[in-house]
């Protein structure tokens, strides 16, 4: 008798679409401690040299690396490894380890190791996911260096003939650019989340892929079979006959949507009924913009600064700020780039800016809160703001604002901004429009006030869920609570649509929720007017746009919000509206 | 030439209102650090035993200033020195104390401070107001019984002859029960809170008084001339001639309004055009409960339930809670006590329930969250509340509901409770009313669908507004953001009420809003049918709306809801309704 297994179905976070399948393959990197020595005076000079002379091969390698890779996925997806050389030559890190070789008479290995270890924990205690990822970044040039150290190559990922199906504890972005589509049908890590790189990464490389499954990925065995369902974020573990052919036909009703979307890149967005929709994405710094163009985004609906404050020792200067404002209005000539000020709070540590510790930094001293309290730092970046203003069709956006007042004392700061650049003859757009997001509960209910001030709203639902469930969306014990398709969320954000088109302003959202493909009709029958989301699923929406007929959804929209719960609503909407499923 | 000092006015809390005229009195008590000492073998016993000696006398004498109390105060106020009583009988306390002379061999003193510093950092990690002031009744115990074993008396408290303001650090309730009203005008301190005893204390005394002047307080010189406005919490230094006229002519207004208050202890509330109001007290113990009653309070609208819950090593039993519920549904006879089950969360720490550290508590595993995921503690409370409620009009309220699905799984466990009492013939009501706080907004917004499934709303402001606005009341450096007047937030709070009418559902409000004179026309005109407040406030509230004519109170609502900022919107309400002035 042959023994069966039973199938297990684990559920982690999606982060590429499509369907792979094929045996497991469980692959360890060596993530070894680093052996530590005190090292006699006199070999000190030559581990600094051989620490230098590492790091040159590191960057040799990466160089070699970022040119492969902007062959195979674009110039866009190389840069990360632009970011790992211009790391390997920071002083904070390498001049950082060879200062410890020489004041601590540590080992190279063992001194990379510390150096790397300060810049993870920094990046790790940031709230943004976005900044903790970089704390990835330092963990994978670090382990280069380490193996260079070590004397040793890059081993190689994958199995032997046929196509295998991935499971490593994390994948850097290093390990990631590595894997080849012919032998690896998919993979699953126990790490990681949707804006991690390998999950960039992953969608680019268009391999289906599972990540943060936690201890979920350490029920599969060397040689089970297995099924990834990118999409849903599922893997099923020893599939039996029948799910077998389940997943066999969809993944080839996938295969033939996939080949239909590249129609869509370049072309407008529309609706089937002929109304225009804007379609932009979020990025968080010039590099990404690349990848929102590659995209097909016609906008940028949120452009972070984050990044210009973060991970450095002084406050970014006005020209510094200035040309990565520019760069990306000029990148998208013509079509807007809506630039949102510092947000910022108590979470992130900030040498130049003593913030304080709090007990509930969500809920604290941050954004424009800080911004009109530091009004120094604030006119320096509007100021940098309004100059790339010359340059393309940039708009200023407002973060956190909680009541008229706010938005009024930002106004003032960018008046004085504007007659600064007047008295100085510095040139600047006219015409820029000013608008803030809708992310603080009372603001969205207080909207019809507030449009006639602000010339645009952006509707942040990552933070307005967070607010409006009272629920902390990094905390897992209460992850069921960070719904989006709560009752109660949707009806602010239709108040937020209906009150700000009563005034004739524009609503558009740069929450997740945007390029959510249910939710994309709801929030056409509400009426939102720009939908602004990661570049990777920008093809996707317009796809799906072009299968809507708006005048029906309004309808969609009412009958949604008459139902009592998030689940109940999801599904009305997968039912109603065929062309959806299609994507799921 | 004579030399005058230039007025100085200084904001602080607002704790008991009237008006206090006259030299400054500058009042330090002696908080000495205990000297350590170790003893020797021979002298520990002796050293238990005076101990234990100093222990009686300090009960001696807190019998002795709780009759005092009871006498000059009432039963509710003396209640507080029993709760000293009680600590000073706990093993935690003394008994801790004695243990460490014996294993420690340390001098009584030391060991004293030891044990009161372990209980005084317990509770003052607590996010709730109320249950960090039990860490002040520690103090304040501690120090009678250091006092008592360093051999001194009580000090004096107060000036010579002519009535002088107190300023001081801290009150402790065995300072501000000695305080003669004949002798101090008023009090002004740096700590402290609303919800503190000494401005518990000060309201019933009817001493006006300013607390958490922080840093303020220190302007002060000892026999400046000052001016204590107890209704806004503002103090005046040395006020000129013209402050001085006006302070006097509202001193006399307010006497003069005073004496009208207390005939509307005891009569109905009603407003001028007959309408009737709901008015009743928010209570943190049985204790409270007598407060509330004295106060005039025609119910309970809050009935916190934490303090049966904290400061202990195990669970509370259905036992003692039901006793602790069914004591207060007797003394309100018929009249409604609405039971909050358990509102706690990972802010603070109960030895037995392991609570996660959370990044942002206030956003976190907290109140009904917590209750869905621990059913037995949940159902156990929830038995003792229906079990009590065959002793009065008891109505149970759960906290913190965010989404219909959560009310459906309490009602859940509330059904096996019911059946649990039923097989084993336990009476209970069969009609209690069940209800959910508004305090998330989603809950708010969604306040159509949960009416059809909750017997009643109370709005609880102060955690509402700190949602809607993403700003901690706890933040000092954002406190000008805890703002229940800002237009958002007040069009929640009638969305809710106009929801739950429709569905003929009542609505309360809770929050401290319910007892401001200013909220109240608004509250009024937007429909709300229960206030319910610190007992303090019921008397005057009731007084107010006496004056008020609900029916045109609804304009006044819509009016104040097109103002833009939450400033414009009390000076509008202070305009148009003259009764709100006079208890200003």
């Amino acid at each position: 008798m042959i023994e069966e297994r039973v199938t297990e179905s684990v559920k982690g976070i999606a982060a590429a679409p499509g369907y792979a399948m094929g045996k497991a393959h469980l692959w360890q990197p060596q993530a070894e401690k680093a052996q530590r020595r005190t090292l006699p005076e006199e070999e000190i000079a030559a581990e600094v040299a051989r620490l230098e002379e590492k790091t040159r091969e590191a960057l040799d390698e990466l160089q070699c690396l970022k040119e492969e890779t902007a062959l195979k996925l674009g110039e866009a997806h190389a840069e990360i490894f632009e970011t790992h050389m211009l790391l390997l030559e920071d002083d904070d890190f390498v001049g950082a380890a060879a200062e410890a070789v020489r004041s601590e008479r540590l080992n190279a290995e063992a001194a990379v190791e510390d150096a790397a270890k300060v810049l993870v924990e920094l990046f790790e205690n940031m709230s943004d996911a976005y900044m903790r990822e970089r704390a990835s970044d330092i963990r994978d040039v670090a382990g280069r260096l380490q193996r260079l150290l070590r004397g040793e190559s890059a081993g190689d990922i994958g199995g032997g003939g046929e196509a295998v199906v991935l499971f490593a504890h994390d994948l850097t972005p290093s390990d990631t650019a590595r894997l080849d589509r012919s032998r690896i049908a998919g993979f699953v890590t126990a790490v990681g989340g949707r804006t991690s790189h390998s999950a960039i990464m992953a969608r680019s490389l268009e391999i289906p892929a599972v990540v943060g499954m936690g201890a979920g990925a350490e029920r599969v065995q060397p040689g089970d079979y297995v099924i990834v369902d990118g999409g849903e974020g599922t893997v099923h573990i020893n599939p039996d006959a029948g799910l077998l052919e389940l997943y066999r036909s969809k993944q080839l009703r996938y295969e033939e949507r996939r080949s239909r979307l590249g129609v869509y890149i370049g072309r407008p967005t529309e609706t089937a009924d002929g109304h225009h929709v804007e379609l932009a994405a979020n990025i968080g710094s010039p590099q990404d913009a690349q990848a929102a163009r590659d995209g097909g985004a016609e906008g940028i609906g949120l452009y972070r600064t984050e990044f210009l404050y973060m991970g450095r020792d002084t406050m970014p200067t006005e020209e510094e700020q200035f040309l990565a404002y520019k760069i990306v209005a000029e990148m998208f000539a013509g079509q807007p780039v809506v630039i949102r000020t510092l947000d910022i709070g108590g979470d992130k540590e900030l040498p130049y800016l003593t913030l304080p510790k709090e007990a509930n930094p969500f809920l604290g001293y941050r954004a424009i809160r800080l911004c009109l309290d530091r009004k120094d730092l604030f006119r320096t970046q509007l100021r940098a703001i309004l100059r790339a203003s010359a340059y393309g069709n940039v708009k200023i956006m407002y973060p956190m604002i909680s009541n008229i007042e706010e938005l009024r004392q930002a106004n003032a700061v960018l008046a004085e901004a504007r007659a600064e650049l007047d008295a100085e003859g510095v040139k600047y757009a006219q015409d820029v429009e000013v608008g803030i997001m809708i992310e603080v509960p009372a603001a969205g209910m207080a909207a019809d006030q507030l449009a006639r001030e602000a010339d645009f709203f952006s509707i942040g639902t990552n933070d307005l869920v967070q607010y409006m469930m009272a629920a902390d969306r990094m905390n897992e014990t209460i992850a069921h609570l960070s719904e989006p398709f709560n009752p109660g969320v949707l009806r602010l954000i239709r108040h937020v649509i209906t009150a700000a088109h009563a005034k004739g302003r524009w609503v558009g959202m740069c929450g997740e929720m945007a390029g959510s493909v249910v939710a994309i009709p709801l929030l056409l029958g509400m009426g939102l007017d720009e939908f602004s989301m990661g570049s990777g699923s920008v093809a996707t929406a317009r796809a799906l746009m072009h299968k809507l007929n708006r005048s029906e959804l309004s309808r969609l929209a009412d009958e949604a919000l008459e139902l009592d719960t998030a689940e109940e609503i999801r599904r009305h909407i997968i039912n109603r509206v065929p062309a959806v499923a299609e994507w799921l």
